[in-house]
């Protein structure tokens, strides 16, 4: 059996996770400079207001914004918002929702996770979403009423945006939510060379979870609602989720840094070159099988198994 | 599309569901019998503590029993009382628990579900059982602890001791706890000409939901534990998820009347007799093709599409 | 100390609980003659239909009626459909959802139950449920969405028409669902001479459990909502906390007879008749002290502690 | 109506919160010192491994210590260890998490909060505890588990080892555990004079929420576990409620810090003097009455209703 190498590269130190990198010196600053002075608590602080200016007009849109402590926070804060316990959402199989979160998805919104076969290239296809779309309105079934995508993936790969919009349009057509977990949206974006609101308020998302924590910050995430018909219970929520941060002014600073001269840009897209810089070494070696199409930050290879442990003692990816 | 006709045979009326069929004159009889005085309520009176004893002889165990309202809640103080919330329970994909009692298992338990591909005859094999034992001790990942098996399964067909037994045997090994959603125990134990003890305490099931309402009850099911260390909550757990009858004494009398003289037996021997006697019949009909074994009380078979609408018109089916 | 002595009487053959006793003869009639036939499962039966219609003429409104198995079920049925989970409930901290339905109003609806300190006669004042009415909009504190008066109360007394609509009107001021507990909403509406319209519909009540077990049925209440914005989520929420009886019909049936005639009043009124003898007999005794108002079917006396022991033995209260 | 002042000073700029100060130097230097290199994620780092060990050290006991991120979820993980949903927790009725973690403590825990009467210096009585210790074994009752004290409690003032240790011996002889809600616990410690083992280990505590946020950290709380029995669930139960910082380092770096040189004592030490400062100067003003003993960081007082709002101009305390 192959093994599968995950190699999500920021900094290139090793092969486990994004997470074991360390915190942007362009975000340490923002954490320094966000402690000048006192604040209000709760995100009704200055910079948090400021900074959620900043995603208005990024994202060209009237969003209301929430910053949570960590993505398993930011996918469940936007999913709670969204069902009622007798709700059903729609994920891959091969999602971090489905498969790295516990079972915290369940617990925190009562709902069914249904785990769509995703396609080679780790997205959901319409065909697969519409198999699921049956029993509207019998009781005895979890009723769907939100998909929620990766991006990018959790393969790697990215979508485009007009493959979020037909998604976006199945959604509508059946009224259903539509959730991005974007703990690598930065990535993604970077990778298809667009704006954040291009695959986001331009593509029909209603909610979106904007990762920081692996685009080098040292904790936080931002729940985007584009959708105002999910902001009804969402401030309540997140404290009941324990989402709410006292001083949340240090997560918004580290957005407003990540933000300004899309700083989230450059480092996102280093990370994705570093990713085509070790796939365009790889192919040197015929005994190494790269899996998924290369898009974002991570390779999937296969690699020989004897190589493992000298591999796992210099570079960890376990 | 081949229509997927379930005929699931009590008194032969319709063929939507044993849930059509009313309640067994000798059900109605002990009700009756049972309204005789005053007693204890919530359990305490005598007609549920004579109903219990007689249960320990039957299963010959110094099993516990819990009388509740419904499957749903047979099933859900079952695993409740076995699992945390961070814990996983491994059913079958067409297992009534996953299709046909909306997200409430999630939401009760707060537990994942995870729907294991049945083989052709509706059953859990032990490959694929295994299959999900993965990432044990992993923070990230729900910790299975529960195989929930239906017996007789969705698709009508019985499974064996010795196979029970395997699965048993494989939870065992892992630590798992064995549930079997019994709503037609009686039919399997009918079809296999064997006592309850043989595919249950002599099985290695540590809980049972054993069904009373589509037996032929007016309502009521009981939950059967054998393995003591999942009585520590459970009694709690009932009153919790609200399966805690004031005059339990009604449900407890059914199943005294149920048990006498294996009134179970006979009935849940006609019915499948019954279904028997319609797969006989049917075999003259080429059009007609049964696609699962006919073991109990249920006959899937694929029907011409024209023939719906008069049928529907004579025997409701959906 | 004094005992507290609950002498609830049905059929007075104890001092226990209206649970006691068993089956009305007209109930048990009801049941046999809705065994009659064949039938729809999950309430959508001929019976059921045809006794909505009857509660929509006897509550002269277009009101949604659901079946479930017992009280705890009716209640968290009802506030569950009208909550949140970051919504805070307030009721008597003398009422039955306070304390005998262990902690599941919180653990199936999630919300805070604030006991509110009941008047001398059991009953919620105006200013102490103003008293709560505070923090609104504030994350940090559970959102007071509804109001639970029990009826007839904890202690026996009975809310006239005029006390319900000033709470009621309350509520309405402040955004604030009205619910019901009426477990004993028979006996209220016999001791006030009343029609059951008077107390619910035109009185503003938002949702309603309409007691059955207690007034004499073998199982089953009723979840009466007169408040249509509380009609969105009730269907599911209903399979999903397990009140869903798969032969509604039998709990339907029940309360058609019981709705014949009014037959809820004779019997009901028999029972509050008792109340009323037993009380007038216990006032010739200087030893006992009644300490509430006798109105329905329940006495509060305090008797000598050396007549516990004999009493206890012919008729048990405990 | 008088004023209640709640002048919780760190660095002394307004009345409002403790949050409201930023993060010491110390702990700025501690987060980019821990930023030097590349870690492993989710606690398994060599920082969070030396924090808990000098954990082990100052608390001379073989505790578990988990890293979350705040004060509401320090305390529900550790309650959610402790309980099955149909526990009851006893707490102050003007403890924080009744009043100040909406209704989360009830949706995460599913348990009963009962609202125990607190004493005129804001702790519990063990009679009053006592007095909730009733029903026991009764399924229709919560059944209590846990006492939750605040230390330094929300009226400012500190609970003796000896208070906490006839607390702690009635919890042992009730099977009870006994949580500490020390979010302002470094400040008990040093208006004691007294080391963080005396007022945890040595008093017979069995799981601590040992605060960094309002202490002058960042963000972070340690969830410390002295009995071993809690230690079975807690680390799936830490992912489950949302509390597993991928980047835990950053939270351990900041505790390791704060034990450095014992800094926790320095800086609390410093903010119960100023409390002391501003308390004698208060007390030159006849106007002002304050109305709980000044013990650790908090000042409680009534002043003049015409005052509110120059002070709200110069020091906000809302």
């Amino acid at each position: 059996m192959p093994l599968i190498l995950k190699a999500k590269i920021s900094l290139m130190k090793s092969f486990a996770s994004d997470n074991y990198a360390g915190v942007l010196p362009e975000m340490m600053q923002a954490l320094n400079n966000a402690n000048a002075y006192h604040a209000r608590s709760y995100g009704s602080d200055e910079i948090t207001k400021r900074t959620v200016a900043i995603f208005r007009k990024i994202f060209d849109a009237d969003v209301d914004v929430y910053f949570v402590f960590n993505g398993t926070g930011a996918n469940l804060l936007s999913i709670s918002s969204a069902t009622q316990s007798y709700n059903a959402v729609l994920c891959a199989d091969i999602s971090h929702i489905y498969n790295d979160e516990s079972s915290a998805p369940e617990t925190i919104t009562g709902c069914r996770f249904f785990p769509l076969k995703a396609n080679e290239n780790g997205k959901l296809d319409t065909p697969i979403i519409q198999e699921r779309l049956i029993r509207k309105g019998d009781v005895h079934y979890p009723q769907t009423k939100l998909v929620s995508l990766t991006q990018s993936t959790e393969y790697g790969t990215v979508y485009t945006q007009e493959e979020i919009k037909t998604i976006s349009n199945l959604c509508k057509e059946h009224g259903l939510y539509l959730h991005v977990d974007g703990s690598r949206f930065f990535n993604a974006a970077a990778a298809l060379g667009c704006d954040l609101k291009d695959i986001s308020t331009s593509a029909g998302v209603d909610i979106l979870s904007l990762g920081g924590t692996k685009a080098g910050m040292m904790f936080g995430e931002a729940v985007v609602v584009f959708n105002k018909a999910l902001s009804e219970h969402i401030a309540y929520k997140q404290k009941q989720i324990i989402q709410l941060a006292s001083k949340t002014r240090f997560i918004a600073a580290q957005f407003e840094a990540m933000m300004y001269n899309e700083l989230w840009r450059s480092t996102a897209s280093h990370s994705n070159k570093m990713a085509q810089l070790l796939h365009k070494t790889l192919l040197k070696y015929p005994e190494i099988k790269v899996t998924k199409p290369v898009q974002a930050n991570a390779i999937f290879a296969e690699i020989p198994k004897h190589w493992y442990e000298p591999m796992q003692q210099h570079f960890p990816f376990v």
